[in-house]
């Protein structure tokens, strides 16, 4: 059975914040300390390393679940489908709706059951529930989905990905300025005419690795310590997503048959312009390629890393025709992946 | 292909909090409003309606992860597998890991790797995830297994259902005695020779009822409006439950063909003593049927309504000779059933 994504969605927040927005910030190291650089010069590095310019923020009244909705309806629309035959909403998320301005991540009811409540929708058989897997979280939430199509317990899903890291980032500290806000959803659907998944591969890292991505009080050391934010250890990430994204990558690929030379588009997790091009050169390397231009659509200048929602924006964004120089036809073969906090790593390769 | 539940676990905080250790609390009503009864009549009102005499709340030093880590090391052990053969850890929770005294629901990383860290599982391709679905998440959790285990992609998964309410309580509020902490796990495996499952049902109802549990500020007016607590609309809740829980269970049973004669026990989400024994009276009169003695084991009374840890506990507690008068024997036909937030319903009919 072909089991393929027939309708996709996004949105993409309204708020544009600029790196020079952040020229007045106090910037500290994880342990307090000062950084002898000026902001300048911090905004600068930072722009060379991750590629990012700029991101997008939630207006004040969106939650994630809203955002996550917003993307829902397109994605609906575009697969033409009856809402109330959907089997399944799941939404990958990793902190909740957090209210701005407030720090409690709010589940009770999950986000799938708020955009099912948005939506409208009155079949009782539709389940609706979350999924915490760090940025990897919408490549997972299809294959879960893939598993319910095949397993004959479903056959068309709803995936959501939505996140608002606007609301838990620290301001005293330098990796913020890669967070953003954003939702991207999809349509799973069983005997599939407009494209099919040919392989999945996930992965969850938790031994020295459980911690790279951790929630912990801000740098500034006089500030309130009973408020947490995201907070990384970006170098040690760096270093793992290098050494084992490109082999997952490739494993999943392998599962198919099917050469690299085939492949003609890579849809990876936006965290660092860097560490996505290391990573896409190590994987066209381990089958003695250089990678071909246009291999990897990037967004990342103009919106950051919204997590689960970077993959799914970047989609929709190329197979609509929004992302210039990349458009994807019929049959081409496409690779997601992701990787992210747990640490998780995952892969599908797609035939469109 | 058989799947069944090899193995289980379960962990029962230490702390032991009375009804009448809240005999100096200022209970409120949802508005604000002063109880006119005296809170000897209060608690007095709620042990005749909920069963409840006494909860568990776990120490300062553990969080969910730990109490999920402590049972699942049981059902690990239960089931007599190799850990590093696990394919998938889900852990289904609805707050994350909040400390004593902190507001902020911890889920970066997933709890689900937290436990895999604990357990010190080596392999990578044990995939490790978290699920949200209200009470009913561990059952829920064992339904995508069941999927995973039956589209080939996993073998042997671990399933946790885990929570720290007493943490997510608002003092003022009455319902607040209701909840308590604590875990139960469980091995599901491909080619069972210890049980199996035999169909399965879940629902979710997010019209009107959407919003029936919900995170809002304290009752006391004068409180701090920033902090959330778990809320919910009880009588909305109890009418709800009575009138669908009942019909998804005989679906469920339906699909199987199996005489509501053969059934054995009742494993129900334990949030009200009342609204479980209506719900399986009117459960047994769509069969024409009185409820038979013993069907419905019950430890409400010393565990309060731990959440999504209230059915895998009692069914260890259970099938280990831990609730007198009750007893598993090979062959017997039981139903898993659980109502919660969302408003999700989910069931299953299991043969032991």
């Amino acid at each position: 059975m072909k089991i393929g994504i027939t309708g996709t969605g996004s949105y993409l927040p309204e708020i544009i914040t600029k790196n020079e927005d952040f020229i007045n910030h106090k910037f500290l190291g994880l342990d307090g300390s000062e950084i002898p650089n000026s902001n300048e010069v911090i905004i600068e590095k930072f722009q060379a390393i991750t590629g990012i310019a700029e991101r997008r923020y939630a207006k004040a009244e969106l939650k994630t679940s809203d955002l996550g909705f917003l993307a829902s309806e397109k994605a609906i629309a575009d697969a033409g489908i009856n809402k109330e035959e959907l089997d399944y909403i799941i939404f990958a998320h990793n902190f909740g709706d957090v209210e701005k301005g407030k720090i409690q991540g709010d589940t009770l009811p999950s986000l799938a059951t708020r955009v099912k409540h948005l939506l409208q929708i009155k079949n009782t058989s539709c389940v609706a529930y979350d999924m915490l897997f760090g940025c990897p979280g919408w490549i997972e939430g299809i294959i879960q989905a893939k598993a319910f199509i095949q397993s004959g317990m479903a056959k068309k899903c709803l995936v959501i990905g939505g996140e608002t890291l606007s609301r838990v980032i620290d301001p005293h500290d330098r990796d913020s300025m890669i967070y953003s806000d954003g939702a991207g959803a999809c349509i799973l659907e069983a005997d599939s005419k407009k494209g099919e998944i040919l392989a999945h591969a996930s992965q969850t890292h938790a031994n020295g690795e459980a911690y790279y991505l951790f929630f912990d009080k801000t740098n500034d050391q006089n500030g309130c310590s009973d408020t947490r934010y995201i907070k990384m250890h970006g170098r040690k990430i760096y270093e793992f997503a290098c050494s084992n994204v490109p082999q997952a990558m490739a494993d999943c690929l392998n599962k198919t048959g099917i050469s690299i030379d085939e492949v003609k588009k890579i849809f990876i997790h936006q965290a660092n312009e860097k560490m996505d091009e290391a990573i896409i050169k190590r994987f066209y390397r381990l089958y003695g390629k250089e990678v071909p231009e246009g291999a990897m659509p990037m967004i990342i200048k103009e919106m950051g890393n919204n997590s689960v929602a970077t993959v799914p924006i970047l989609y929709d964004r190329v197979r609509k025709g929004n992302v210039e120089h990349h458009s994807l036809k019929k049959d081409d073969v496409i690779i997601f992946a992701s990787v992210g906090a747990g640490m998780n790593i995952n892969a599908i390769v797609y035939r469109y």
